[in-house]
């Protein structure tokens, strides 16, 4: 889904709440279901095709269920019963118009954000929605498409470096948490990029599709910050929460999260600022060019306006006419016109017109 | 009642406070009253002629009384008298000015909110009050005209499916306030189409009636707001309230419902920024059009001014203009101007004004 | 006092804090004081000449003393000594200058806010500030003027209908301040009317006397927002006290007053934004309008140039022009003329300037 | 000083913290020092050559002593020493750029406000900082000039009118305080006026000097909200502290002042809109200017255009035109002309343009 | 550093949490170490080469670690093992796109701030980060290039004046902090007297590089505040926290950097408005100058337009113009001309366009 505001609510209303519905692009594609246990000494990935394969014997350290599609409502329905979800998460999950929050439902926590990435066109962000259930021991993961973004978790877990692989689900939430809160520094820096050029094309050739540019701009900028701006109370409650599955150790991280999250609600301040600078500029650059052909305009009425004067008055056909007669009326007219011409050019090089 | 700003509070002044008098459109209809009576294996559904026969023998789990007109004094008396209902309570639910709140009167508590739906013409928003009065083991809805918000929760009542008909009078007040709530996502979509046409005129062909059309827009997402926003707090003190007749398991469909109106909030927002922007847009692109119409108005005067003049020069009556006598003085003559004019053209394409 | 901002508060700067000066209008009228004594049985309505007689013998259940008029400072310090006053208060009572303000002096408290009514010349609003002590079983009220906005609440007390008659001096207060709110409804729906009325004349005939009312009605509002706003912590206040003389029934009274100050308070703000709105498009009606202007300015310097050019060349007085003497010159000549005319028609019914 | 923002902190930077540099306007008047000691029965007013010479023998129950000019260093240190003060204190005295500010020493008090009053020329404010430092039977007042203003204080002390004479230390500071804000309503009204008076100036005859002197106003509002705003935070923690030397009944004045100070800051919050919408008018004014230029421009081309072009048709030099040998010609001509030119003012006065 | 908005954090997308990757522009040069060491009676000063050189034997009162340059991340490694500090906070000290903020890690604590000062160009205004670590008699000190903004304290360090080398490692934080927010001054300074001087040409001569020059302040203003906002919140911090390190009698200075925070943000917001102000005179000045240019231009058309009509008819070619005969009609005709010209030029003195 590129970046546009879309209300699919509504297909919902009149249905009885807690009603599985998706709500988002419909899709065909197949559900991907990939397992990863892992603990101390071990480590196991599978990719499962059904959600009923997904917990086998053994009970690992931690496990993470990373689902790609939401859009079989009966897989998510399995997973409901699995991991005894309620039925208003199951809502929120097929639901992609979420905003942004963490819900505490006693043993398990839910965290629903915005993935923003760049698309194949240059310009477009995509957003994807992550929705994230977590337990003492596991983490389940839902994504619309199954991007690349947690592509790095993966790595880390696959060749054990960092503390990843010995830490427990927490960290493993922190990770997939900081994996797309890390992906909006690019996206911000995209945008920062796209505005310097913008600024430079108001200066210089402003027009009609600069404004556009201005506009789209703002209304990312915009979206960005509804996408980001909830994650701030919401990492705040997970570094201070007193929850059972959060150890100590861990908060530290979500604070560092936080930390970002501020530093990138602080960008989007200054870049939204100076988008709304960049109008002014656009404005008062019209302005100043529409100043410019006035002044052409008056300049050259003004000029020609008494010399054609004093043209017609000697165009006029009045039998008494002493000057026509005269030999040097003639050059006398034009040295006149020449004259006033150049009296008119002084008069605007002093009023700085020219 | 259309979407239209109406301050007929002051018809009341200057009468003792708790005076019943309709505020509202007055109307000559009928007052309906449905009865809906269920529990773990029954459900009765009785048209009641009047509020007297609201209670007949038999006590059921739940009573639902939903009353279409609050325009005849004498049934909200009655009413009050049945359920005893505090006198103030009865005043605001006749008058239809109300702006959405929630009352704990102890052993009852009264929400008050307001109900919104496409009218016949497109584009018109029609606006109906409901209040709702519950207590332990009943809720009482009164709505200006009976519409079918909440045909809904009365088609899931008769089948029997959902949790509708096991559940408390919280579960049925919550079912009503979510059909309400899900109406404004309805409303909400049909504005941001509104908005995306409007944006579109506003750069290929901005008039006088689009900026009426883009002040209509705010002042109806102005009105919007003001309709949905104080919900907000309604619904957390709801979601929060230790009150005797909210059931814990029913709080978290309240926190549902509360977060929907954050997600309409945010929504709105984003739709008063956009409606800014088109502002600015519009104004904009008329001086950007301003600005074109300059432009022409400045190369044909700048064109034809001095080729006027040389030809003027040529009309003026003096004896002793040789140029006039030679044979080559007027093809010359047309050469000028055909240069002159030619070169200014050249000056125009490098300024950028063609 | 008419609604104009005047600082008269600097006629006091210099004297010693607890001076009684009279910061208004000076007046010569007399001062009316009037006493309601009334009980559970009793009622009685006394004009008093000087304030020593507003206490006689026998103690009545509430005592309500009516004062119109605060220039004569004799008689507020009268007042003063027999109700035990704070000179603080007394200041505040004869300074017309207050902000609406709750103060709790212990064994009485002080209530003091802006009465208004619409005056005599239509658009004015009038301005009186009142004060309200209320004690254990008595409220005295002081008028600027003594106009007839309590006459709602004297009426109720003679004819004996209501609670008023029955219940205390809180609900006394009440009453008093729920008739001044009262009447917010009204100037606020006058001052609805004007805006409406207004928004029609920005789009249709915009003119620098529109201007001019659109900022008197902004300042209005202001100084309603002003009056008001205060007003909503001060009912908080009243309605969430533990105060002795406020009895517990008497609270749900003043939530009511509250629950009409937050509703007036956010029209004040929708209209405020509709005002905001009407600036805009008369700005952009103006700038229309100039547009228009522009366009036809243009039309016709684009229409008439080059055929006055064209004229001008055949008036040239060469010797050798062979078009001249042609006789199909002329009728060709005029032929050109309306082609070129017509073309350039063609070319604004193109450009949609037409 | 006259309002103007200077940054004078910079010629400290690199020094320790602590060290007593004079920060504001070098001056070589001397210091003056004047001493009033007063009690029950008692006052005595000296005035002193040397800091040394402020404590003789005999102590008052109140001693306060009024300092003019804050440039010696030297006076300032031995003050330091006399009364125990901290050493960033007195660095805070010295240093007239402070923002009002209230500081708990433990044993004494520190106060710091600016004190406002009109210069010799018209539209000049004069702002000097005034600090305050107050223990359980002293008061320090340190001026930079020594102006006026406490000059009502002193007289009260003099004659023994009033409170203050029998009241302690906490009612001087009060009084004091109330004197330099008592000024501010003086500054305030005279600021009113300017505004009204430029609100005219914008409708009638705006100009560019009209723009300088809007903003000058506006910035003149600027820096008087920054002198009182953070007085509001002050004053309430002065009505509600527990300190040592606040007495419960100066309490009460200290609320007073705080009202005061309410109200000067909801009149600067309506003096900033007004002079918001001064420039609002000013700038629509001037555009409604340039809309009168335009028509008046476009109803002269209009009407002479082709008045001209129909002359220059009969300016044409062709042999055969047989209107020219008409007799009707030129007549007929001149009636064609002069019913075109009554066509178009019938045209602009439809157009409501004349 | 100067001052730009860069985004470089997406250089660490991807990898692990806690990777030390410095984030800043890649510098080749040295680290350079200095270490000072003072209590009651001793000072030593010493250049190290490499980071494990700074302790040597012999515990000091009060050891500083002033680091210059933080590129060489086995630098920064070697520091965390020895002083034990977490992961992250190297990560933070190492990333120069940190936000002002204050972190607690219990033995010790971190503060990371922005240190400004004036560039070798003119308006250059050069950001360097600098990271305080500090426990219990220790502070490490990393600059990005090893300003001399320290080099005060450290002067005053080596001569032993003030309270420096008599107070603990909390009094050297507060000296390193006080001497980067005393530098916050100057640049202040510096942006005013700017700001004053663009402020002449606004009205004066304003261009598009007025513009420029707006935007570029505005955007060193809105950075400036993002530099020093958060400190509030941090210096507030510091100066009520409870921690281990903090004396009492070093809370108050810390209290004084907050004083001056505020009234360093009070200046910005004062400079904001300034800027905003002058953006409106830009506007303002260039339309007044395109308001000037019309008036010359209608009153240039205005004048000539009729003469030009009056001469083209008497230059029409009708035999029976009886005018053209008259002896008198040449200079009639001249001075009806001359009297048109003059009424006029009356009328536009009337109507103040000349």
């Amino acid at each position: 889904m590129t970046m546009k505001l879309k209300h699919k609510h509504s297909r919902k209303a009149g249905l009885p709440p807690g009603t599985l519905v998706h709500i988002g692009e419909k899709k065909s594609d197949a559900v991907t279901i990939t397992v990863y246990e892992y603990g101390e000494g071990q480590f196991q990935e599978r990719s499962v095709a059904k959600p009923d394969e997904v917990i086998l014997t053994g009970e690992p350290t931690v496990r993470w269920v990373d689902v790609g599609g939401i859009h079989k409502m009966e897989v998510l329905e399995t997973f409901g019963k699995m991991f005894g979800l309620h039925p208003l998460l199951l809502e929120d999950i097929a639901n992609t118009d979420q905003r942004p929050k963490l819900d505490d439902y006693g043993t398990y926590g839910y965290v629903v954000l915005k993935m923003l990435y760049e698309g194949q066109h240059e310009g477009d962000i995509n957003v994807e929605q992550v929705s994230l259930v977590f337990g003492e021991n596991y983490v389940l993961s839902f994504q619309e498409n199954g991007g690349d973004v947690f592509q790095g978790v993966k790595e880390r877990l696959r060749n054990g470096k960092g503390r990843l692989r010995h830490a427990g689900a927490d960290y493993l939430l922190y990770a997939l948490m900081d994996s797309i809160v890390d992906r909006y520094f690019v996206i911000l820096e995209s945008l920062g990029e796209k505005i310097e050029l913008l600024q430079d094309v108001c200066v210089t050739n402003p027009g009609p599709e600069t404004l556009r540019d201005i506009h789209a701009l703002k209304r990312q900028l915009l979206y960005f910050r509804r996408s980001v701006w909830p994650l701030r109370d919401l990492m705040n409650n997970l570094s201070r929460s007193d929850g059972q599955f959060l150890q100590g150790s861990t908060k530290v991280f979500f604070r560092d999260v936080y930390d970002h999250i501020i530093q990138i609600g602080d960008t989007v301040e200054t870049l939204r600022e100076m988008v709304s600078s960049m109008m002014e500029v656009y404005l008062s650059s019209v302005s100043y060019r529409l100043n410019g052909v006035m002044k052409v305009l008056t300049i050259i009425t003004t000029i020609f306006m008494p010399l054609s004067f004093i043209a017609s008055i000697y165009g006029m056909n009045f039998e008494h006419m002493p000057e026509l007669k005269s030999p040097w009326g003639y050059p006398a007219v034009l040295g006149v016109m020449a004259a006033t011409g150049l009296a008119m050019l002084y008069f605007f090089k002093q009023k700085k017109w020219l």
